[in-house]
């Protein structure tokens, strides 16, 4: 169970309420996942987060399911249980196909395992990549 | 210095530099970073690493500068210096510019951030999540 | 499952008894944990984790409340559940309040972030920090 | 070198200039550290991060310092050598002694050593800590 | 549940069956634990990271219990369940007693310890192991 | 520059020779590395971690070279520049060829991309494994 438990949209206070009803709104939804329930404890945070996220994921010059994709990547590279299946939702609704998740899925997979052949190997960074 | 050092074109073996060889053939550069010349002393190693990136870096579902940005994500997210410096000149080749890194930064600023926020809380998966 | 299963005080020998009587002693509590059951298949391994963390969470230079908060941060950053669980209970229990707990996993994902900000963007170290 | 380079205070925009004169009067310091610079090809991102810091590191239930030690956990954790350079000062600024220091970084050791013990063992969470 | 669900035997391509039925032979078992059977949507990626598997943990200069004993160790220090889970299995049955991983969880443990303590004290690499 | 700086055996307290004296008496060394140069600021944090890691890494179910390589597996998956370096010198020391450590870093690459896959995949731990 969450450690501060969830606010419910029905007990949220009216700062809460804004920012669930700004969510709703961006992200075409009528609904609110426990992320933002268990952030809700502490307004300042939820809302922090919120304006940050929706700052960074609206599309730019990257366009909306690879900034999905990224989050994914790296969710999964961190192993975190729920950021993955949040963001997995959230790539696909943005657009992502099955083949394009495993095809992130092997990259993510690679990259893992080259980034510890190089620290391993105590590979020295080549003086073109410093340019 | 790496660990068993660099092997570099002139000095390797004929299966090393069947690998070398097609790895400058496939990127269309004329030299080899580092990092295949420290794992070149295992020439297994360098075959199958070079083979499955080769197959999981080409154009398919993904394009190849989304690929080398969730390759480059995932570096910064495991904060590996070689191939962060490798990889951010692997996606600049692809087409990656100064506002597309920008971007991409900033999303695995944020993907560490509520990945933790979201296990720090222990937040539940949804239902809607698990479908 | 643990596992190689959780010792029991009613079937454990005497030199894990002695352990768990303890840590309950120190901690004043009446009942020991799954961690350290499931380490006292290997009796050594309990008895210098245990003696190891008596002497470091011991009130010293910094109290115990921000001793448990730094215990719990750590474990939030590393998205151990285990560990994040038992270590909200144990900073609860050492004074921190839910106020303390929002503050203190705020700066755990901010600092999560900015850490791949820096190692991403390559952040040279500035020379007033080697001083 | 940073990867975009840095952005010095002459050459800044006045966007970017308004950040740094508030990181500066803030913290009471008339320099800019090179994480800024680097962010500063983005202002957004720049701006953003700023703001979040500026929140969340401001004395609340948590005092000044104890937030500077949990940011520098976490960044010890990680490994992050910028982050640990310019915490271990920002921390000390603070008020961090060396005694504070070095029970802070014993906690660190412990929680990561104990994080896999837990992990490794496949200890399953207690049922007193998910109340 | 798996992102893409799981592929069974009787439901497999000739493809996929073809590197199911490796796996067994390989492995002297009469069935396929559900890491294949979830990477099986991508044929490709499936019969890669088998053959890159196989190749990897067959008896060379280090034996078959040392491989995976290291594969576990890696994956209690990344704290992944399902790895921890399939590969004490796999270690069990390469030959790892009880004792024996005790004594690797310990070790395994110890260096996240030191990893970190290296890394906060900002201790720098002696000449003498750059040789 | 470390820290706390370097405590030479010169200046060291006997509380601190007395540990630096049996590191190289039980290493059959006649130096001392940085990392306990750097730890001697903390007495207490010196002599329990020298006693943890001389208690784990004698031979016992394991011989010293398997436990020193899981050691470097461990540092090498956590990209810990300090540690890697050590103790690649510490497994070469206890035995370990080039060989072995080719085939242990191919193990830890390995790992550390199933691991990913598993996590990403969301794969769901097999009933045989929970046994």
């Amino acid at each position: 169970m969450a450690t501060l438990g969830l606010v419910e949209y029905a007990d949220a206070s009216p700062e809460v309420r804004a920012v669930y009803d700004d969510i709703m709104a961006t992200r075409q939804t009528d609904w609110i996942n426990n992320f933002w329930k268990a952030l809700a404890h502490d307004p300042a945070t939820l809302r922090r987060t919120w304006e940050s996220i929706k700052q960074i994921m609206a599309p730019g010059a990257l366009d909306a399911v690879t900034k999905e994709m990224i989050y994914l990547a790296v969710s999964a590279s961190n192993q975190c249980p729920y950021c993955i299946a949040s963001h997995t939702a959230g790539a696909r609704k943005a657009g992502m196909t099955d083949a394009m998740f495993a095809e992130a899925m092997a990259v993510v997979g690679m990259a893992n395992e080259t980034n510890r052949l190089s620290s391993g190997y105590q590979v020295e960074i080549d003086d073109r990549f410093k340019a």
